[in-house]
């Protein structure tokens, strides 16, 4: 505590010499990335909080942090005594960040902001915004480089291929199809901020960051030029190698700003405003166009080859799950078994396969009341102790190099109640009625999104998150542009996307409900009157727990969904399992009778 | 065909006198009315084709017609030897208007239009074209004016009062609620173009266009003045008293455009781009803000006595079609009835109701084949006798002064074939689950939308249409913002919005079927975790075809909402029927057994 104010007076000391009368931190880095390493954690550093969603704006005698509903608790421990107030977003009376500014600001106050974080559609709004009221914008204020003792340096895991073999495409290929596409918008070259289009454009990974296999890197294409900046040290033999292969001129990452100064007038660049820098977009003199980076469709539908490593990557997953699973069934009444000790144990049984590279996200495993926080995250003060009673809910993703998983299993270890097995059948029809669906090409996720929650709507209950987002291959868990939501979204959902099918029910207090496959969007029928039909594949391994299946609530139709889908299980991972797995998998996937 | 090639030679001679080398000629009136009195038929006169929707487009030497796929037919035959070439919408390969007016027209060239029937946005739309194409663009010709010989003159009906204890809440009231939302704009007056706009804010009506209970008018409000520009001749002393009530001064429809053009510069004007013309919103030296008319929204919430009404309606619209499909049924084997008789019988079956006004719309009866044309029109040339065999569809509806109908009813003039069971089945299916949805507040027509298209989706099937539109309260049959479809539309559906229910299946050249009901949205639960949840209450009354129906496709669930539909048709029907009448109303209702 005493060191955040320590951190806040060495911010507001740096103000007084630049005369700014308010700053606003972002938890943001450079890429807008969704995970951050902790050289751009300086809002961490600064407050104490360390959610994923919290703005933090300091003003010569205030200072407040804005986060939403997840972490309002955590927010409140962690700013005890820092000097910053907690400002609840969305709650009813409290202050949106700009209404708090407009409140304790003096006309002609000078905001300032670390441009380089800030988008160039939020650097935007805040321009309006200060345009608006009298306040000036100042964007170049870099407090995190002045400040900052102690800053954590730049990642530097070194770089490594990913394999054609596994990609499914060269990088000539990408390049090409990217821009015959920036081309067709009216520009000439590319300009990408974000770590998962580079890795996906250039064949390349790292592991810079938590959860998410990605270089800290910038790139620019055209057709006539190839480069990233990346810091040298990154670049292996190998690495080195496949850049000569395909031409990619290798700068460094320091370079970029200097390097985007120098571009021609002449020359048309495409940018993302909503994944580049409002720094790096107006130091280019260049004209530009400010489209949806063409990447981001592309990379959402995959290949042949990519979904075959996602199904080899399920079948390693759902093994791993196997004995993930039998391990705490078998142990949970005799050992003193908690939540962390479950991450851990999957996060090792998942380390046997040499594929394994790292998790997707840090695993939610929520005991009881735990499994109703949709966020949880145990740590050692919270984890609670497992009983041989009660429900589990499991989120939990694998990086493997062939594909990305993320899955989510609710149990119950021992004696569910009839009100725990009601809403838990709830919750799987919506997820089966969901997964069974056939559609018209064309349409969206928010044209499906209705089969997964009519269970609940029909009995006045409802989950408020989405109902499913989509997956990188062997990049980030959550990848757009497609999701499934009752919110609209213009993406159609077309084949070799893949999407998460994750309907819950979260009963505060008492426990959380969530079912959750990876499914593939494949082409289901070809007719001549209505066009291509549509359809779900589901890819992800592993049963629901039937224990806590009302059978009287299914109808013929789901229950043989069920068996069929049970019988995939076992025939796809039984290979992977020792006979005692295996067997313990028969038994979790015998056929539900009608 | 010789007229229109006389009358395209006028214009052609119009347009050398004037220096124009193109003219674009739409299918609109200054008011974007769906139904056009014939006055604004100018496209009709010009071209001989008489589709609702159609744009002409005239050179010195070449001249084109566009229109959509359910006029093609008509518009080969209506243009043939008129000079006019057909192009067909969203047919590939078919150029758009622009591409066209790329390919035909030189550099330079001047396109002309009557900026009059422009909205803002066509006008601005193709404003950019012309200036990125290097063209001109003139808005000020007007050759329907000078032409246009034998021109019908403006319907002239009379206007009257839509009675405060119908509309269910006074002028002031309407005044008030829009002006504050005109307020929150930061405009001072918005000025109206749309005739039901301008119906519903003063509660007035007249019989100028079919189908739509509407006076021809332009109307201007703000907190100081309200003004409504209309011939003077339809300006009853009833409807003068009304307006000296509530301050509402009557200008010459004609002085609408000087009215404007004498407006404060320092005054702000609300103007919906969408339904106002181009010449009349450039005509105002105000100050402008452009956005979507409060009125829309406002309307499409019906009051609790608009709602009485509504019901009330739907009683002798059922009424009167028990007496129509009686009739029918009892006739079809010994007499010759055809399509129009059909037509015919139940607007004079109507008519017996002194609350009756008009149609809603023209009947689509469509016997076999005619069934699968989804906007079939049956005329002398083309109406079908009928036959004691095969599906006939019937789409049908009125205007009453207390509310509109509109209502689809498939039935089979005997022997139904299994595949016409089956497909009608599906559709009932659709139409079923709609309408016992239940959601929770805040969510759209897109969100509901497969609940009607499942079934038939699941079957590699689908109807191209939308599930629902919105309908008007004694105004427009099909009314926004609101609406049921595939396409996504932001406006969330509210307690008091009336929408249609109306999937269908349709094949080409054998049969159509289509199912419709009016239904309401209503509040269905207040949950304390989820907030409020809405449903539908079905507002129509007529039984379904039970013949149509096979069983073995439905659930317990959906006999029973079948059947207590019925008793609600038999029960809400009965007091209006003769003996005779209630007898065959009873037998059509009898509950089907699960």
């Amino acid at each position: 505590m005493i060191e955040t104010q320590q951190n806040l007076e060495a911010l507001r000391q740096l103000m007084r010499n630049f005369k700014v009368d308010a700053v606003i931190v972002p938890g943001t880095d450079p890429h807008q990335s969704e995970y951050l390493c902790d050289h751009w954690k300086f809002r961490d550093w600064l407050t104490g909080f360390t959610g994923s969603n919290g703005t933090a704006v300091v003003t010569r005698d205030r200072a407040a942090l804005w986060t939403d509903s997840r972490y309002f608790l955590q927010a409140e421990m962690q700013l005890e005594d820092s000097g910053f107030e907690l400002v609840k977003e969305s709650i009813p009376g409290e202050p949106t960040l700009q209404e708090w500014l407009l409140e304790v600001l003096e006309p002609e106050a000078v905001i300032a902001i670390d441009g380089r974080l800030f988008s160039c559609v939020e650097a935007n709004r805040l321009e309006r915004f200060c345009g608006e009221n009298g306040f000036m914008l100042a964007t170049e204020f870099y407090p995190a480089d002045r400040i900052w003792a102690n800053r954590p340096a730049r990642p530097a895991s070194l770089a490594f291929v990913h394999d054609e073999a596994i990609a499914g495409e060269t990088v000539d290929s990408k390049v090409e199809r990217v821009m015959e596409i920036v081309e067709a918008q009216g520009a000439d070259a590319m300009f990408i901020a974000s770590l998962d289009e580079i890795a996906w454009l250039y064949n390349l990974r790292a592991a810079d960051i938590e959860f998410t296999p990605v270089a800290i890197a910038y790139a620019l294409v055209s057709n006539k030029e190839r480069s990233i900046f990346i810091d040298k040290e990154k670049v292996t033999a190998e690495v080195e190698q496949h850049f000569k292969k395909y031409s990619v001129r290798v700068r460094d990452y320091d370079e970029v700003m200097r390097f985007l100064e120098r571009r021609s007038e002449h020359e048309t660049m495409l940018i993302d405003a909503n994944r580049v820098s409002d720094s790096l977009a107006n130091a280019m003199p260049c004209m530009k166009i400010y489209a949806a980076s063409p990447i981001v469709a592309l990379k959402a539908v995959k290949n042949e080859v990519q979904i075959a490593g996602f199904r080899r990557a399920m079948e390693l997953d759902g093994a791993a799950l196997v004995r993930t699973f039998k391990w705490l069934e078998e142990n949970v009444a005799s050992e003193s078994i908690d939540e962390i000790d479950v991450w851990n144990r999957a996060r090792d049984e998942r380390a046997r396969d040499e594929e394994y590279r790292d998790e997707s996200f840090g695993m939610i495993c929520g005991y009881r009341e735990h499994g109703a926080i949709v966020h949880y995250e145990a740590d050692e003060e919270s984890a609670s102790t497992l009983r041989p009673e009660g429900m589990l809910l499991i989120d939990t993703g694998a990086q493997y190099v062939m594909g990305t998983t993320d899955i989510t299993r609710t149990i119950t270890l021992g004696n569910p109640s009839e009100q725990e097995k009601h809403d838990f059948t709830l919750v799987l029809k919506g997820h089966l009625a969901l997964s069974r669906a056939k559609w018209p090409a064309g349409l969206c996720g928010v044209n499906l999104d209705l089969l997964a929650r009519q269970p609940l709507w029909n009995e006045g209950m409802n989950f408020l998150h989405g109902t499913g987002h989509g997956v990188g291959h062997f990049l980030g868990v959550h990848e757009g542009p497609q999701g499934i939501r009752m919110q609209q979204n213009p993406t159609s959902l077309e084949p070799g996307m893949i999407v998460s099918n994750e309907p819950g029910l979260y009963k505060a207090g008492q426990y959380g409900i969530r079912t959750e496959n990876l499914v593939l969007v494949v082409e289901a029928e070809k007719t001549q009157d209505f066009g291509d039909f549509y359809k779900f594949e589901t890819l992800t391994l592993f049963p629901y727990d039937v224990r806590l299946i009302d059978r009287d609530m299914l109808t013929a139709e789901e229950i043989g969904q069920i068996n069929d889908y049970h019988a995939m299980v076992r025939e796809r991972l039984t290979p992977h399992l020792a006979p005692d797995e295996a067997l313990w998998l028969e038994q979790k996937t015998q056929p539900l009778t009608v």
